[in-house]
């Protein structure tokens, strides 16, 4: 494995984890692991690597798997990593569809952090119409990560949903976000003037844990799994019969233990009903849950997709009116994927000094838009750093740093800023908020056995 | 890497995902990854084999981590994985403290997919008081994972929170659920008779993915990150601030959206009141969420833990009363963790064909109670399979599996359940939920690009 950057220190506490998780002391890992005595305290506090041959060996004789073990790289030590549009540029492939080129593709900025896999994607395909069935317009058949995509110039969007195709004529400004694996397509509408998108996908909660365990239960399983988000009863039905099953309990003790009748309880169960807010708090109680856990998410798609065109989004300035750095309009989103924000951000400001930071819990992408450069300030671990950055560089910024953005050369800038949410999700939030004291510093690099071998 | 179970076709399956979130087809992943032409298919396919060489390289030359490449193994092929007595009897390992012996550790069944570490500890120290400074007791300090436990016989329980200490006498159906890295400890009240513990830890959400970003991301930012649950009006202003920041939005604008006054917003982002449910729905509309989003959960703990005294639980028949198969009992546990289910299954029935199966969407593990032996059948992919447990013997059950038990030799067999969420998170079943048609079973094992070569 590669040893830049920590991972070694990084690898070294997990592997300390699941020796504590397991229970063993450095003798018992030593004597599992045919380790020489006194080699395992070196291996996990990163003075002697854990190489591949040990993950192999530990996962061999542990209920564990190599990727358990494995930390994950950082390739963004300074809090933002850069990507320039030479770069870019330099990633250029032509993709062809029936023995024809379709579309340039350049990579952006990416980091082994997040799960953004983002494009710019150039249309080589012209058509003069705005039809759906348009033989010209090669599909693909969708694919795993979601999807926010950004207009500039005259692109057709093409977007299939249960058999029936659709297209919208897009133009600069708009912008789509979109559900897994629906085919699409896009096409110019033009050759005269420039017709891009920027195709941000993301996997975020569906990569990484989730689907290695989809993976292994198999197919019918995960078909079991699905719950349904259709704005009905059978929603919450959904959620109340899955956790009557999680704790094996009949309706009847359900209706005991809430106070409602064997009856409303049963059109609850159902679906045939659905709870008030009252209901719903006697429910939670009853089932041991919160109150959140009894409510199903809502979606603003319609046929997999959810369009905001750009004379119809909001836009409001930050940090104020009158007093403003920046006016940032709201982009295609969709409650169902609440921690992804698309924002428009027109730089306001030349004084990077007047300018207001902007700061999130989320990961962040950037990619320079329009004609003028942006000066970039943030700061990371106590260091100030500045960079221009030009129309078509683009950026990886790490959850928690405080962003700047000023005019560098006069003009307006425009930025695009995707932010997604990690595999931080509300669920940890809560749990580190809950954790004993000095649980969290321990839980993001466990240091120690998890007892005194001298006792007390 | 070892190659039984489906180990090859889910990693090729993973290669071939990955290629395709980079958007690379065939011939550019062969450039990118230095391979031969035309065994980039055979890679991803599974008939050849996706070695630790290949995975590396990928690594180095994709924005991607090794374990991004790497799946699960799949140790239960049968659906439940059983565990004897015996083969927890030759883990047996005592774990000093102080130089005197303190626990007898027995491991019990555990699987690579899943997170239970499930622990049966015999108490070596006794005590004769319920002091929780008694000098005897030696103190743990506290570990990341959760902890269920279940007492059997006379165990002192020793708790420590914000430097609190306290003491619980517990006995025989008793049981606590706890949270990480509170110190604890354990003693025997008496030698004459058994005095032991099942302590069934379980890592769920906190590892994985979650802990390999926060590893990278500090400790600063983990801290930054924590959402309080105190029950209190900062708990939602927690959620509403975390939403304005990433949406970039001034309180006014979100006034301007919600139809609120400027001062009613501002108390609720500020945390000096908290919204009542119309106006949670008007925040949700206004940040673009679920109403879930904008609730806290809640917690019964005290001090980190919470008790269940057998005396006080509460008990069931299933499926019904008067025709009941098993009384159900619930333990320990806490809305803090709505998908983990504690239980003690009495089991009434000697014929297995009157038994009702029992099914949950959760990873089950179970260990056999009491005296009497018990029969466990459960059907998976087409089949059925009987085992007879002894008292002492534990398994591990995939999700959907329907169990049944009943009287293996007569009397009334007790099974101890804890059931508990994986990777597989609401979040992830309503995406499933939401998925275009097919998209589900591409999810579980990617088997083609993302676009046909030849077009439409």
């Amino acid at each position: 494995m590669r040893q830049e950057d920590g991972f070694a220190r990084r690898a070294g506490a997990l592997l300390r984890a699941a020796a504590n998780d397991l229970k063993r002391d450095d003798e018992n890992a030593e004597r599992d692991l045919g380790l020489e005595h006194g080699t395992f305290g070196p291996h996990t506090d990163g003075s002697r690597p854990v190489d591949w041959d040990l993950v192999r060996r530990a996962a061999q004789v542990w209920p564990l798997n190599e990727r358990d073990l494995l930390p994950v790289h950082d390739d963004c030590p300074l809090g933002v990593a850069v990507t320039r549009e030479k770069e870019s540029l330099a990633s250029s492939r032509v993709l062809s569809r029936a023995g024809a080129p379709y579309y340039e593709y350049r990579d952006t900025a990416m980091s082994r952090i997040a799960s953004y896999r983002p494009e710019w994607i150039r249309m080589l395909r012209t058509v003069d119409d705005d039809d759906a069935d348009n033989p010209l317009v090669q599909w693909n058949r969708g694919h795993l990560l979601y999807q926010f995509t950004y207009f500039v110039g005259p692109v057709n969007y093409y977007y299939r949903w249960n058999g029936a195709s659709h297209c919208v004529p897009m133009n600069t400004g708009d912008s789509v976000w979109a559900l897994p694996f629906g085919p699409h397509s896009f096409a110019a509408r033009s050759d005269a003037e420039p017709a891009y998108i920027l195709a941000l996908t993301y996997g975020g909660a569906l990569l990484g844990d989730a689907q290695r365990e989809l993976a292994v239960l198999g197919r019918q399983t995960a078909h079991e799994l699905a719950v349904p988000v259709a704005g009905e009863a059978r929603d919450t039905a959904a959620l109340i019969s899955s956790f009557l099953a999680a704790r094996a309990m009949p309706a009847a003790e359900l209706a005991a233990r809430t106070g409602l009748s064997r009856r409303r309880t049963e059109e609850l169960v159902a679906g045939s009903a659905a709870p008030d807010a009252a209901e719903l708090v006697l429910l939670a109680d009853g089932l041991g849950t919160s109150v959140r856990d009894l409510m199903p998410p809502r979606t603003g798609t319609a046929d997999g997709v959810s369009v905001q065109h750009a004379e119809s989004a909001r836009s409001w300035e930050v940090p104020g009116e009158g007093a403003a750095a920046y006016r940032i309009t709201g982009l295609a989103g969709d409650p169902l994927h609440p921690h992804t924000s698309a924002l428009q951000v027109d730089v306001l400001l030349g004084d990077v000094q007047r300018a207001a930071p902007l700061s999130t819990y989320q990961h962040q992408y950037l990619f320079v838009l329009g004609d003028d450069p942006v000066l970039l300030r943030w700061e990371f671990r106590g260091e100030r750093f500045d960079e221009t950055l030009r129309p078509g560089d683009s950026a990886y910024v790490r959850p928690g740093v405080p962003i700047v953005f000023a005019a560098a050369e006069g003009g307006r800038p425009r930025v695009l800023l995707l932010r997604i949410a990690g595999a931080v999700t509300p669920e940890i939030r809560h749990a580190l908020g809950t954790m004993a004291p000095g649980g969290i510093d321990r839980y993001v690099a466990e240091d120690r056995l998890w007892y005194s071998k001298e006792g007390n």
